[in-house]
C-alpha cells in the first residue's frame, strides 16, 4: 500500500499527544513518514508541518484524507472529534489508529462499529498502548500459557502524582480507568459483566470536589474479580501495577526498575513522574507495529470492538460512581466480524 | 508477681499450638517456665509435663489454677473452651494470654468483656500476634508518625499453601481473615464499619464446596477502604502482604526476603510453607513481651476489647458471605475502662 | 548527506552479528535503508540482499563503498577484517559503525588512529553499545552529576549462560571484559593504568583448558580500583550487573527486571539467556543514534580512541593471564583531535 | 551443670559490648542467669550488678570464676584482657563465649589452643556472630547442599556509616575483615591460604591517614577467591552483603528488607544506622545457642581454631596493607582435637 518511501500517515490533532505522534513517526518509527497534519487551529498544524520535508497542513481531516497522499490516518484529537474523523477514515478506506477513547460513549462506539462492517472489512486500531509494554506482554504471554491455571483475581494500582486542573470524578473513569478497563479483557480474554465504584476516604492534597482514591470491582463473564486503585493526586510519582491471582501461582508486575541508590540512610530508586517516562517504550512499539501491520495489508491491535466495550465498561462505571452500589455492563451482541 | 524462678505460666489446651506454645516458652522464653498443662485429654497431658521439671498435668484449667503454682494463664484450647476459661483465669485475678479467636462469637465476647471490668482492672491479652511482626511494626510506626499523612487504602493479601481438611468458608472469615480485621483496626487505630464479602470465580484445586479465594472489602469508622484477599489454596506457599495507601507516600510490607538464587534460568528465592516460619519471631516476641508486662504488673498487648471488635467484625463478615451484599458492624459502645 | 529516502548504509560482514544489524537497520532504525551488504561469502551477501528492495551485494568492502549508493559503513565482520575495511571506509571519507573490538591489537589500533588524523575530521564510531543501555546511561549521568562524590569502586559482574566451542582464556579479556574496559573509562572519565588478572578455581562445567571463571582488577589514573567477575559458564543465564562506590553513596544496577513470579514454593523471574534478549534495545537505541549524527553530520559516539584504549587494556590483561601479576598499560598519548 | 535457676554466667568486661550482653543474658535469653560481673572499674561493675537479682559485681575474672556461683564465662572486655581470662576459665573447666578477637596475635592464640588442649576437651566458642544470622545460615545450608555445586567466587561487601575517632588502616582489617574472614571459612569449609590488600582512591570523608575504603583478596586452599570490600566511612548506613559464585549458581544474601516506602519521586526504605539493628538477632541466637550447649555438656560454636585462624589470616591482611603484595598465610598443623 505505501510508497517505497513508507506508509504516508495523516496525523489528526495536533495538541500535546498529537504532537508527540508526529515526532515519533517522524524520528523513530522505521517504514513511515508523515504526509499530512490536521488541527482545527491552522496555525499549529502549519508550523508543525513545515518542520517536516513533504508534510502538508490541513484543518480538515477529510481534506487531508482526500489528498491522495495519505495512505493511513493516526487520530489524536479530543474524544468527541473522533467519531467524525473515524466516518472520514472508513469512508476512504484507510487503516486507522484512533487514540482512546475511540468515541465518548457507546451510541456513537456502536454507529462506529456498524460503519466499519458495512465497509467490510477491519479498518480501526484503538490506541490501548498498555499491550504493548513489555511487561504486560509477559504477563499475557504467562496467563495464555495456561501453567498458572485459571486466572482468578487482578489486583491493579494506577497512580498519578497529580492530575491536571478541572479533572473531575467521571473523567477518573474514562480517562484513567479505561486503561485498566481494557487490561483487564484483554489479560483475561472476557467481557466484563458489572462494575461497583468505591469511594475511599478522599486525600486533603486533592482539588476539592474530586473523590479521590477510588476503588473500582470489575466483575469478568467468567466470575474473575477485579479491582482497580486509581489515585489521582498520590503525590510521588506515577506507578502502574498489576498482580495475577491464578490457580498455581501469582504475578506480579510494575515494580520500579533501574538504578538501585543507597545514599543518606535510605536505599531505592526513582519514581517516574509521569506516564511519558513510564511508557514511552510501549508507545513506540504500539506505533511501530500498527505501521508494520499497515504496511503488510493486516490488523493486529486492539479493535473498534474493544474500543467499544471499554466505553461501555466506563459508563456502567460513572453509574455506579454516581449513584453506588453494582451496576451491570450492558454490551451489543459481539458480531462475528469482531471474532 | 513471679517467684524468682520465673513466671509460673499454665497452658490450656497441648494441641498444636499450645505444645508449641509449651516449647516456646520451656526453650525460647526469658523470665517464665511452664508450671502447669492442661487438657481434656489427660494423657497428652500428661506425657508433656513430664518433659519439663516441676511442670503438672490438669485435666481442668481450673484445677491448675487454684493449684498455687501459677502466675499466669496461657489459653490455647479450642475456640469454644475458651470463655470457660477465661471465667476461671479472672475469677483467679491471674493474667491471661488467650489464643484467637478469644471466643467465637459477639455474645460470649461481651460477657468477657463485663466479668473482667468486674474485676476492675484489665487482665486479658488477645492473641494477634501480627502486632509483633517487625514489618507490621515498622508500618506501624510510619503510619503513626502522620509523615506521610492519613491513610486512606489498605491492601491486604493472605493466602496460603492448602487448608486443612474440612474448612469452611467460614472459616476463611474467622480463622483466617480474622487477623486482617485485627491488623486494619491496630494500623489504622479505629473501628471498622461495615463488611463486603465477594466470591470470585473458585480455584479448581479448592476442595468442592469451598468458595477460595475470597474477597473482602472493609469500611472503617474514618472511611478508609481496606480490601483483603484470603487464598486457602494458593498452591505455592504461604505469604502476608499488606501495602497502606496515604495522602502522601504508600508503603507495602511482606515481600519475600532473604538468600536470592540465580540458577536454572530464574532468579529469586523461597516462599516459606507455612506461617510457622513466616511469624515464628513473631510469636516468640508476643509471648516475650506478655512475659515481660506481666511481671511488671502491666498488660500491654491486644485487649479483650480487641479481641470482641474481630468477632464482631467476622460476625458481619460471615453474614455478607451467607447473604451477600454489605453488612453494617454493630459494636457496643466502647467502655471507657478499654480505653 | 543521505537522500530523502534516508541514510543509504553498507553493511560490511552478513554473519550472526552482521545480519542483525541489517534487519535492525531495515525494519527497525528509522531514517535509514540497506544499500549494500558485503561478505567474502557471495552467496551469504546476495542472499541477503535479495530480502531487501535497493540493496546490492557485494564480496568487497570497497566496491560496495565506490558505488556511490553509499552514505555510511557499518562494519560487523572478524575482528582481523576491520582494520582494511575502516582504511577503505576512511578513503572514501564515509561515516563507520565498527562493531568492536576496534581492530585486534594495539599496533593496528594506532594506524587507524593516524589515518583518521590525517583524513582531518572523525568519521569512526566504535560499537560499545552499553553505552546505550538504559541503566548505564542513568548510572553515568548520576556519576557525572556529582551529587554521590566521587567513584571510588566500581565492582562487575558479566555471567554468559555458556560459551561457543573454542572459546580460550584470550577471549575472556578481548571479547568479553573488553565490554566493562569500556564502561569503565566511559563511567569514570579517565584510563585505566594497571591490569591483574586472577585465576580462581574453575568450573567442572568449562570445556577442558578454559580458565572459567576470571576475575580482573582494573587501576584507573585516579587510583579507583575496578574489580570484574567474568564467566563463561555460569549455566543459568545471561547476567550484567554493576555497582559504583561512591564517597556518598553506593549504585547498583542490573538487578533482574520483569514479571515478579510465585508459584511451586518460589518466588522471582526469569534470567535472560543471552546479550540479545538483555540489550536489544541498546543495540537499537546505538545504531538510531549513530544514523541520527550522521544525518545531522556529527559523530557522538565511542571513538576510535576509545577503540584503541580497549585494545590496549586487553594487551595487558592478556600478558597479566599469560605471566601472573600485575601490568601495566601503556597508552600512547591522547591526541588533541581525540579530546 | 546447671542449677535448676538457668546457667550462671559471669560476664567478663562492662562496657558497651559487655553491658549489651549483660541485659541480653538478663532479659533474653532463655535458661541462663548472670551470676557475676567483673570490671577492672569497679564502680561500673557494681552499677550493673545492682539492677539484677542474685549478681555480684567483681574486678579481677578469677575471683568471679572462683565464686562458686558460675557455671559459664562470657568475655567482652578489650582483646588484650582476652589471654588472661581464657586461660582463668580453662583453669577453672568453664565452658566460655569469648568476643572476638580470640586474641589479638597469633602467638597469644596458639598458647590458648595449647592450654585447650591440654585441659583435654574444648570449652572455648569465639564469637563470630555472623554464623548465627539467618541469611548466613541459609547460605551456608545451600552451599552445603551441593545443588548448587562447587564454590568458585565469594563476593563480601562491608560498609559502615563512620568509624570511632581513632580507627586505624589495621583495625579495618583486624576489627572488620575479620568478621569476612571467619564467614569465609565458614561458609566454604576451608582454610585461607594468602592475602592481597589493595587500596583504592579514599573518600575524602574519612579522618586523614585512613586509606578508606580498601578491597582485601583472599585466595583459600581450594582456590576459591574471595574479595572484601571494606568501607568505614560509606556515609549512608551500615550494609552487609555476600554473593557466592557457584558452578551452577549464584546466591546473594544481605539486600535490604523490611517497607517499602514510595514517596517523594523516590522508592525504598531504610538502611539501619549499625550491627546493633542489622545484627540484633544474630546476637541474641548466638548466646542462645551457646547456652542451650552448654547446659547440655555440649560446644557447636566457633572454636578456639576459628579464633587463631582469623587472627592468622588477619596478620597477613595487615602485612599485606604494609608493604603491599600477596602475603601468604602461615597455619600451625591443626589438631585432631579441632577436627
Amino acid at each position: 500500500m505505501a510508497s517505497q518511501r513508507g506508509l504516508g500517515v495523516a496525523v489528526i490533532g495536533t495538541g500535546k499527544m498529537g504532537a508527540d505522534h508526529v515526532r515519533r513517526l517522524h524520528e523513530v518509527i522505521s517504514g513511515a513518514r508523515v504526509a499530512a497534519v490536521a488541527d482545527t487551529e491552522p496555525e499549529r498544524a502549519k508550523s508543525l508541518a513545515a518542520t517536516i520535508d513533504g508534510c502538508t497542513a490541513y484543518t480538515e481531516p477529510a481534506a487531508a484524507m482526500a489528498s491522495g497522499e495519505v495512505d493511513a490516518v493516526l487520530i489524536a484529537s479530543p474524544g468527541p472529534a473522533h467519531e467524525a474523523a473515524l466516518v472520514d477514515a472508513l469512508g476512504h478506506d484507510l487503516p486507522v489508529l484512533c487514540e482512546k477513547p475511540m468515541t465518548p460513549d457507546t451510541a456513537s462506539s456502536l454507529r462506529i462499529l456498524e460503519a466499519e462492517q458495512r465497509l467490510g472489512h477491519r479498518r480501526i486500531q484503538v490506541g490501548f498502548m498498555r499491550r504493548y509494554d513489555a511487561e504486560y506482554v509477559k504477563l499475557k504471554e504467562l496467563l495464555d500459557s495456561g501453567e498458572l491455571g485459571a486466572a482468578l483475581m487482578l489486583h491493579q494500582r494506577h497512580r498519578n502524582l497529580a492530575m491536571p486542573p478541572g479533572f473531575t470524578d467521571e473523567m477518573l473513569i474514562t480517562s484513567s480507568v479505561s486503561h485498566e478497563v481494557d487490561a483487564t479483557r484483554w489479560l483475561l480474554g472476557q467481557e466484563i459483566a458489572a462494575v461497583t465504584v468505591h469511594k475511599p476516604k478522599a486525600t486533603s492534597l486533592a482539588p476539592a470536589g474530586l473523590n479521590d482514591p477510588q476503588f473500582i470491582l470489575l466483575e469478568t463473564a467468567s466470575g474473575a474479580l477485579v479491582d482497580v486503585e486509581i489515585f489521582g493526586h498520590c503525590g510521588y510519582g506515577y506507578q502502574v501495577q498489576a498482580e495475577a491471582v491464578c490457580e498455581r501461582g501469582t504475578v506480579r508486575i510494575g515494580d520500579e526498575q533501574g538504578p538501585r541508590v543507597s545514599a543518606d540512610g535510605r536505599w531505592g530508586g526513582h519514581v517516574p513522574p509521569d506516564y511519558v517516562e513510564r511508557f514511552e517504550d510501549a508507545y513506540d512499539r504500539e506505533v511501530q507495529a500498527w505501521v508494520d501491520a499497515t504496511r503488510r495489508g493486516e490488523i493486529t491491535g486492539p479493535s473498534a470492538w474493544d474500543g467499544y466495550a471499554a466505553a461501555a465498561v466506563c459508563e456502567a462505571g460513572v453509574a455506579s460512581q454516581r449513584e453506588g452500589g453494582r451496576v451491570g455492563v450492558e454490551l451489543a451482541e459481539r458480531p462475528g466480524f469482531y471474532a
